[in-house]
């Protein structure tokens, strides 16, 4: 597909257009103020918009994306930035589209268990919200202080409780959207279960902003569990940690996290937090964080000693509880920042691989293999219940991976593995710019070229986060 | 789109070469046999295919695909035929492509909780031999003992498990499929997480075979829960029941199914399968079907408790708990077997309404009104708990709902309101041929067109089950 979109097209006279639709104080040009969005998460990546649009409806994305398409304008949705793949990066200029403003939850429905909202809410904000009047929304990722529940649906966001409650797509019922050609939709019913036509709910979770900017969400919601428990399980040996992961499943358990931390990683966010809540044995390499949560409290008790029971079959040190709320947020705050502190501490990009969950042992393995192959040291940490695995490599010398020949090199060599596992590129973060050179790992030129077809179908003058996910 | 296929395409020469590339005796041309192919469950269609082909891989589907691409023959994809919605229908003649044939488990892979299944294999048959590795695939529609996964995958069926446990869609982790061109391919990864390009495996569930052939499915599995509790509860006003149905929901239990009955349908299922296990009063008007499991006895009775003490404040007459596996099966044979009964009873087809669950009494009330307006008598039954609504109705002097025009018109009435709850057209049989004049109901002519681009993308020859979903 040609590339149509040139940010030279963006004229004095479409900002003025702009400034009409959208309010002269929410049209951003002033370079200090266009530099707030022009960066992500996503290492040191920078690309200068030509101007940022704070819009706040549907209508006024809809007028703006007609004078865009008919003028050949790229155009980039973004929510809070923190995305880890590039997605909302405006690399090729021209309008960024910040959803910031369109910020309300617009109705908790306590009678249907649903919520819709607007996509600029941060996720934690809607998880509160819903948590106020007993209700649950699962999906968090470890940025949800900060992150917006649009951005989560651009790329299928997952976080520690997907092991039990599934990814963002799992939520979804209906978006409404703006096509790039202007036209606002809905794409689906707010009901529980739908056969009616082709999903275009589904295509739209995880499209990663390329398709459609999503202007309404509505989220099914289910009753919050009433208690949780939580330990952390220490092990001399990685692999029998993933192994225990698997086997917590095959003895019959689904726990509501089930998460892994390489020793480094831990002693790393350790010292970036200040706070070292459990005592560290010489011969820990890695440990498990595992969560059940559920109604009853004398059930999850019975459920962690079983629980318990199958990790010391593996060889797991002594296991700690976490007795109170207060431990268990000093715990949970390790694993949530651990990825910011991995990465001042000189750890490149976050890889977010994802393997059937048995492989995991398999998959570790073969990183410290790649490490000593190519020269780079790894952590590794994430979910393991469900297979996923986040990976930051450092090598001496290097500071972005981007730029580094060798260390584009060892991740292709990384993602064969992944592929060889049956796994594949990213389980939560997207493509976007930075992974995108790594999807023939795991696509044919036919199945790329579905997408790309189905990319045209939605906008066929290519405006819309081009170059995103596939050139 | 136009419809390029042709019946009339199909010639001797085609015959002859299909026979090559599946083996003579599977390839079916005799009128007596063809019948068996030409109806589904749908009412009383009837349409003889040009052809049959027992095809037994996707490498002879993709053989015979790129001939009928090449000549633009049509096809239909057919599994089991047990379809509500003539999705598997050769109206428009052509080849008839038969999965009966595709009917191993090609693996139980209990390490990582999935099987890889070939789409002929029938859906009890499938949670049998999961189970018996102590494993729980949840989604069995109630035609469960003669319906194909295949089949279930392509309407995204769901049945009275999905309240707690999702919908096929919820389980599909990849797919293989041969596309209308001939190229075999999976959608996806056997991965529990997945944010690598557009949901290709997404998009196929639930497509009715009208982009591609599936002939491979990996599904992810759960651990089995070890035990159920069940009541039945009588109301004597229908719309307290249903109010009810939303009421647990907010008080926080999730049953694992949660089914209503009008008394009319129970009545006639019971004199069908010679059966009445529960003594009914003369003021019940319907029932609801409670059932809750997992792994801890003491605590299944407890939240039994609870529901019932939410029941009751909904007016519930005497509660009925099946004590033990017998009267549990006998229960749910009422419930399973409904469909056949009261269409034997004379009662139309199924509609598939879905609404937002705390919606239901408006619903129901909606579908008497119009009964005494258009002069038809109702039935409903279904799954409440996900506002998924089956209603049949019966008209004296009309066999069929597909020729009479009064028919269609209190069809028409029925949909309206259904959309204007919130709700849509099918949420588990699809639209196939029966439902498709309704789509514009909850669809614009924009959002049709996206599927219509979507299916073109697959298809540019139309020839795979065109004229299915929409014109």
């Amino acid at each position: 597909m040609d590339n149509n979109a040139d940010k030279k097209n963006l004229t004095e006279s479409h900002i003025e257009q702009f400034k009409k639709i959208c309010g002269e104080q929410n049209v951003i040009t002033n370079e200090e103020e266009l530099n707030d969005y022009a960066h992500d998460q996503t290492e040191s990546l920078h690309f200068l918009p030509g101007v940022v649009l704070k819009v706040r409806s549907a209508e006024e994305i809809s007028e703006v994306l007609k004078i865009c398409n008919q003028d050949k304008i790229p155009v980039t949705p973004r929510g809070a930035g923190t995305g880890l793949s590039g997605g909302a990066l405006p690399d090729l200029g021209g309008v960024l589209i910040s959803t910031e403003r369109m910020n309300s939850i617009l109705e908790i429905d306590e009678q249907n268990l649903q919520v819709i909202t607007e996509p600029g809410v941060i996720t934690e904000v809607l998880q509160d919200s819903v948590k106020e009047r007993g209700l649950f929304y699962p999906p968090d990722p470890a940025s949800r202080g900060s992150c917006f529940i649009g951005g989560n649906i651009s790329e299928n966001s997952g976080g520690p409780k997907a092991v039990k409650y599934g990814v963002v797509k799992d939520y979804v019922l209906n978006l409404e959207v703006v096509l790039p050609t202007g036209e606002i939709m809905w794409t689906g019913a707010n009901v529980l279960k739908n056969s009616t036509g082709y999903n275009l709910t589904q295509l739209i979770v995880g499209s990663e902003g390329t398709l459609a900017i999503v202007t309404k969400i509505v989220l099914r919601l289910i009753p919050n569990p009433k208690f949780d428990l939580l330990m952390l399980v220490p092990f001399k040996d990685v692999s029998k940690a993933s192994e225990a992961v698997s086997a917590i499943f095959r003895a019959g358990y689904t726990p509501s996290a089930l998460e892994l931390m390489e020793i480094d990683a831990l002693k790393i966010v350790s010292d970036f937090v200040g706070s070292s809540p459990v005592p560290v044995t010489d011969e820990t390499v890695a440990h498990l964080i595992v969560e059940v949560d559920g109604n009853h409290l004398d059930t999850l008790m019975l459920e962690m000693e079983a629980i318990s029971e199958v990790l010391m079959q593996y060889d797991c040190g002594e296991i700690y509880f976490a007795d109170d709320n207060a431990q268990k947020n000093e715990l949970w705050k390790l694993r949530r920042r651990v990825a910011e502190a991995v990465k001042m501490d000189g750890y490149t990009i976050e890889e977010d691989t994802v393997v059937p969950r048995y492989q995991l042992p398999a998959l570790i393995q073969g990183v410290k293999k790649l490490g000593v192959e190519y020269g780079f040291k790894s952590v590794c940490y994430g979910h393991a219940g469900d297979g996923n695995l986040h990976i930051r490599i450092k090598k001496e010398g290097t500071a972005n991976s981007q730029d580094d020949p060798e260390i584009i090199k060892s991740l292709r060599a990384l993602f064969m593995l992944v592929k060889d596992l049956g796994g594949t590129v990213s389980g939560e973060h997207g493509i976007g710019l930075v992974q995108k050179s790594f999807m023939d790992i795991v696509f044919t030129e036919k199945q790329i070229d579905l997408m790309r077809g189905i990319k045209k179908v939605f906008d066929p003058n290519n405006i819309l986060n081009a170059g995103k996910i596939f050139d």
